[in-house]
């Protein structure tokens, strides 16, 4: 479906000033593959890079018919997420001009497209609905257990903590240093980036662990690292996901990722977060129970400093260092390099 | 849909003497309702109640046009689920004639059969296809922490232990000493048996949590005391359904269900059952985070004897008391006043 040398326009109305944008953003950040064009009304015309502070140099059109009209384009990805999933009626429209254009379609919205278009898709030509459940799953049955590649899952103390990001940044770093490493993603920004992984939002409870699972024994026949993106949080009174992250990935590792200064559940004030060591403990017990390599352990914490100093970031993280006796940094700001190469000593104990 | 006053025949071909009709059988076994017949070719005519021990005086007939023609039947509700869930063409054929007949059809199968037979429903018939996820799920808030009805969860050593029937237990000798009790089903065999409840293992993990939320809350607008069926189990490799249970139904207290002399899971035996101190610490750990209600304890055991004696039970129950220092009993064979007993006790705890 999507390759790496796929030329990207990724549709982002709104989304680069506003903040709906946050799945193409994300996408715009971290892809390693091609990315021809950005689309927005807002910005159009204006320096992608100083907007955003992304690293990449890109051209802003105003429309997908402009877009297509100045460069060369093969995947529209639809990078923003409104609310209630639903696209107003001129983004619509556009997206009816790309696929008549002959341009494949990535939704990562909860709404599917394929049944829209199926009829006019040109040979070679496809739409991606990424979340809907894959077909063919089986119950999970804790196979990757057997796996010899080590797989690092990341956990947090909320959801929209920085799992993502963390995981990404692993994997990236594994990879500059030359290890065979990979990412599986697990939600529609994760799985957008990567170009592969589960939709697990969109899986039937029964299948959530097996759906992870053969995502995991897949990406393990190709590498010695698999770095596996975190959902939910076991803090989170509506999250289950991560259950069946531990039970598809039997993780050889886990690292806690959690935000400065973050003291409560984003949406629910009255569920504290307990002290990091607890935390680290509940995870830790939840993964020890129904895998058999013994306890796999937090072995690092990645802090999101979000939008502190970098002093007052580091400062924090050496506080957490100290609670938890665990390496602690913001992977994103300061690089992974370190968190790696505990997680890389930590491998055989 | 399905109501008490309906009186169901239950298709039940081969499951009786063979292994693929515990859903009609604990349906014949538990349903407080009315069941007007049997449909079974293997053992027609013979007596239901020497054959399965259950306390039920009911008429075996071969087929379901036997059964229409002798008796006056509103539903035909499923009992078999078939290897892979699909209907072998002969019984398909006599569902056929039952929604000919103009009775319902409880489905719990995978198979759903509303398709196949809406456009020849008449007025007051309908086809309930359990396993499908229900319309208008939300995200879940841990809402029911607020009620001030009990909730008390069932969760096990492993799948298929018998939480679904110690859950019925202890609801039954609620509803005896006459206290204001309901039971939410969360598996297709509970929900044929009180006629509502969450398909659990049909439900997106995104609205998982939800969905058991909103039948805990809807069934606690009735009552003083919510039993909430269990499903899967912590210790299972492929299973993910106990989280959402633990976050949408806020227990306030956990009965920890376990079968005598069951070492490791079933189906995976090199997943060792932890001593049940520790399973019970488990579920206490993860219970209490993301729960405002303090630490919701496991008040009791229910232990499954199967088909060992009263006294090989009474003696191993006993000294699971000794161990956990928790009242222990075969709720199945010895009631489960006992337990309902320390339970309410436990209520201020």
């Amino acid at each position: 479906m999507l390759q790496p040398e796929h030329r990207l326009a990724v549709l982002l109305h709104g989304g680069i000033l506003g903040d709906s944008g946050k799945t193409g953003l994300t996408l715009l950040r971290y892809r390693q593959g091609a990315i021809a064009a950005v689309i927005d009304h807002e910005t159009a015309g204006q320096d992608f890079q100083q907007l955003t502070g992304i690293a990449r140099s890109l051209p802003i059109y105003g429309s997908v018919a402009e877009a297509i009209a100045a460069t060369e384009i093969d995947v529209l990805a639809i990078g923003i997420a409104p609310s209630g999933g639903k696209l107003p009626e001129p983004w619509l429209a556009e997206i009816d001009q790309a696929v008549q254009a002959g341009l494949s379609i990535a939704n990562g919205l909860h709404t599917p497209l394929l049944l829209r278009y199926q009829a006019q898709l040109q040979p070679q030509q496809w739409i991606w609905d990424i979340r809907q459940e894959p077909a063919g799953l089986a119950i999970g049955g804790g196979r990757a257990r057997s796996l010899t590649a080590q797989r690092i899952l990341t956990v947090g103390t909320d959801m929209s903590v920085g799992k993502m990001s963390a995981t990404l940044e692993l994997d990236r770093a594994a990879q500059a240093k030359g290890l065979r490493s990979a990412f599986v993603g697990t939600g529609q920004a994760g799985i957008l980036i990567s170009g592969q992984g589960v939709p697990l939002d969109a899986v039937r409870v029964d299948f959530a662990s097996g759906a992870v699972e053969q995502a995991v024994l897949t990406a393990a026949e190709q590498v010695d690292y698999v770095w596996i993106e975190g959902q939910g949080s076991l803090l989170h009174p509506g999250s289950t996901a991560t259950l069946p992250l531990l039970r598809g990935s039997q993780p050889t590792h886990l690292v806690l990722v959690h935000r400065l200064g973050q003291t409560h559940n984003r949406h629910f004030p009255e569920f504290i977060i307990p002290p990091l060591t607890e935390v680290i403990q509940l995870y830790e017990s939840l993964a020890a129970a129904s895998g058999i390599f013994g306890r796999p352990k937090v072995a690092a914490i990645a802090l999101n400093g979000g939008q502190a100093s970098d002093e007052t970031v580091a400062d924090a993280a050496d506080q957490i260092s100290q609670e938890t006796g665990l390496p602690c940094t913001d992977v994103v700001r300061f690089g992974a390099a370190n968190l790696l190469t505990t997680i890389l000593e930590a491998r055989d104990s």
